[in-house]
């Protein structure tokens, strides 16, 4: 059973990695925490409590963190664009009754570490701002963290926002510097397998044809999401991004990785957010983070499919 | 009255800065914070402790805060040198009785601004992580900061690491910018006028003939402290850079004040830490800071010589 | 016919596109400039005039250029291990008879350019250090020049040198960002195609199985180029990357291009020489330049195969 | 003696240190060779030819350089402002006789340095992209030159374009960083000095009072250049920066110096152009520069003053 804290900026991609997480026999979710990234914080916050709720899973507590990155102002063009203007752009979902906790997503890291009887796994899905911040603020849980399993990055394959970078790692390079240099153990799904584990129209109407409200919910996040992706590819093909750092807590051979160093460029517009690699070991820095390499698209698309169809059972606390 | 946090390295002229501020009439210290800069966090965090207890401020708390700066390593190099290893060489003085207080300076000090009914001033004398950190977690307190009186940076002079950079902002030029682009009310005592507002061996010696702990304390400081910038300036002339911090809250008239906008380099090595202000008004940016331009050192070395004669009063809370 | 000046530092793949250039029928070789690169200059230079020599192409003047890149020192690591100490390990071919030409290769390029009646073709396969130069120092030349045919950089797939950066471009950034600014029309052949362009085993053989003088020395400059690139791929298959940026002017088909915008980032060691494009078009900035995209390598190999067997022949003055 | 290439880009100080070099008895000038700066190539060019004719140094030639920097563009608009949009705003001299010479300033700085019997002075009074090709094309140019005399940075007080970075520096600081690193003996006028010695309404009337063409020139040349810095002085005070290169070589007890290292800031905007010197020798890199410390403005007045007065005598050849 994984213990993990959910650290995201929903987004429909979070939204599916929260329905999975729930869902799954062996992960249990300590709380989700928000970061402004995909929409502004009040938006993904709104957007995480929704969804929960939605699900059934009002016994899992959102705490709101950065309202925007370290060094920089929010980038909000592509967010908007691809999740729509409050974030969950399609599938209309009522208002949470569950109220946002107080205290800081930051706080509630650090405190939850420091008390959980076991290790956890932090799966941060949008920039890392808070988790940059939890590791500068008390560097004595970094032994209480499992691994940090992070939706970010382009190594192989150009990224999303620019050629250099993708989008979550663009949004705080600076955060995301810190994280790679924390000495954490870090596994890093990048956009070279996630748009390689796309759902096509098929897969998608395979979950719609489940019936009831969570796959019917998640056909929909397909619809407007997918519609962004029509263009890349020249027919629907929609990737889930963040949904695989999920995926790969539950199925261990679903992704496979490349143990090296990485470090994000920070210094000048033109690769700013960059991940890169020292795939030729010519920096001498031992490796600090698993790269993601090869994923089984067929796997994903089933272990989603299937997960969708279950109810949410609560797996107490640790 | 001032509500003030002191966040601070001590370090020597720390030491002094906190003596000052604790005996000023219209300072009210609602707590201490610590930063790695000086020494390590550990080291100065019992510095800070240390002092006060001898100083018989044992009415205020210690919270230990960043053992790093945000993106760096602790350089330890120029610390060492002239504080000594443990960040206060010369004077000896006990253990501290009084405990430091559990919770971290970043909580500290965002929970004081929310619950003060008064506007509290930050008054940091080391690198600006912690303060960076408050402003990221916790953007609301901003309205709560009456003003940020910082330590740190060379404008018209050469910096005192490198030429281009003064130590507490070469340690963290990441938080630097972060505060500085914070839109809080800065003021900044820089290299320019702490070199200015030196103590002569004569001054140094009227402290210590005023006799009692204190002024002893202060006298033994000064001796180690001023021993490293006899070859800087042929002969003793002590800076007593902290201090002026606390020294411009006592008297609005120790220091005059340009209003201009500051930003940190933070790109090359060769201008890390540098605080440019667009003196010439090129960038387009409204001021953010008002940079200290002149001192009376008369002023401050009379201030510093009476006020160490004088016992601590606690001043309540606000 | 294309009137060509080849702006070189043989290197093997560099000798081969001599090799290629002067048997090919639509190429006309104004002159053979060299640059320090792959190895020192006057290694390089050494080498330019022996293969000419070697290939009885006694009729085309070399012409030494930079013996460094603009503002770095030469980065021989790489070069050493790939090439051999002299720049061409392998086989065993005699001295140059033929001089090297007294006239620096920037001063005999801008001479050229100026006085050809006709465009002329620039084809850099080394650093852009003597290109950036000439562009620098006349631009008037610009309106000679048809067009630029480098071998450097890596798009879409990770560098050479570093995962960011090709060894041409990562040795003298700032050259090539001078001539990806200059306004000329560049053709940019990368890693991506030239190591999609390999020689295997067997394709070597068979340009060895032609017998003669050059087959032979092709073969054996292969024996060793492809030795260093059997870990790479695990069997023997060896790219011959600048000869490339030959075949393209005698096969216009042998690769497909996409016209977008590139810069090459300068500002930090961690992507230092990383040639960034545009692919998103998210800066606005209009297209310089001609990525090549896709290789045909059976027409490549069997364009070199074949022209290896052919004899020189002058092509006169234009 | 002094063999002297003067480098310049007039504008009105650099019109001064041409007239004071030509009426130098110690200084032989063996050409003038332009570069974009103060204003367009073209603009300081035809400046340099005619202010040559109009002083009676026919025998001296002018070569154009370089019309914009290495890798940036011109930036016009401090030049314009200051120096009047041809360059030259104020007096009224006829346009030059003696046409400006055909070979490249880069070429013509080559040839001369190998061809003189002698050492030669190179004084840029501009940016320093000339210096920098030459120093890039011929290496072996360097031990021919004695010792090159810049005019440019700001060392202890703040730049003229930014508060980092004085006007020249700024123009090209990637080829200030080449000529810095060149290993040539430099010797820098910074702003430092140059405002230190500036010129006061009395000294302006002493020269006009002399009578004649050239003192009437000069006057009329301050009156312009003059006013655009009275507002920064509050009242007339004219810096000739470019002189003092000149001066310098006339009364080597004119200006004090410190030897140091000296770097050029090129990766932000920020600091672009600064000129950092290694004043605390933190660098361990050995000093390459002399930057000017003292000067002694009776002495620049009356040398200009006096000089200004003579006829101008050729001094043939070294």
């Amino acid at each position: 059973m994984y213990n993990v804290i959910m650290d995201c900026d929903p987004g429909h991609d979070d939204a599916i990695a929260l329905l999975l997480a729930s869902r799954a026999d062996n992960i249990r979710i300590l709380g989700v925490t928000t970061v402004a990234g995909n929409s502004t914080l009040e938006n993904v916050t709104r957007n995480a409590r929704r969804v929960l709720d939605y699900a059934g899973v009002t016994d899992v507590d959102v705490y709101a963190g950065a309202n925007k990155p370290l060094m920089r102002e929010l980038y909000r063009l592509t967010g908007a664009i691809i999740h729509g203007e409050d974030g969950l752009g399609g599938p209309e979902i009522p208002e949470a009754v569950t109220p946002v906790r107080p205290e800081h997503a930051v706080e509630f890291i650090i405190r939850t570490l420091r008390e959980c009887p076991e290790k956890v796994v932090l799966v941060p899905t949008g920039p890392l701002t808070n988790i940059a911040m939890v590791l500068t603020q008390a560097p004595d849980v970094k032994e209480k963290i499992e691994r940090i399993v992070i939706m970010g990055g382009a190594i192989y394959d150009p990224g999303n926002v620019t050629s250099a970078a993708e989008f979550n790692i663009y949004q705080d390079p600076e955060a995301a510097r810190i994280v790679f240099q924390s000495g954490c153990d870090i596994y890093l799904n990048t956009l070279d397998i996630s748009m390689k584990a796309v759902f096509y129209e098929e897969d998608k109407e395979r979950i719609r044809a489940k019936g009831g409200r969570i796959p019917t919910f998640v056909a929909e996040l397909l619809d407007f999401f997918g519609a962004t992706h029509v263009e890349h590819f020249g027919f629907f093909a929609c990737p889930i991004h963040d949904a695989l750092c999920v995926g790969v807590l539950i199925d261990e051979n679903l992704v496979t990785w490349e143990h090296t160093y990485v470090d994000v460029s920070v210094a000048e517009e033109l690769t700013r957010g960059e991940t890169v690699a020292d795939l030729w070991n010519v920096t001498g820095h031992a490796p600090n983070c698993h790269i993601a390499r090869t994923v089984n698209r067929e796997r994903f698309v089933e272990m989603i499919t299937e997960h969708m169809g279950r109810s949410y059972v609560s797996k107490g606390r640790p």
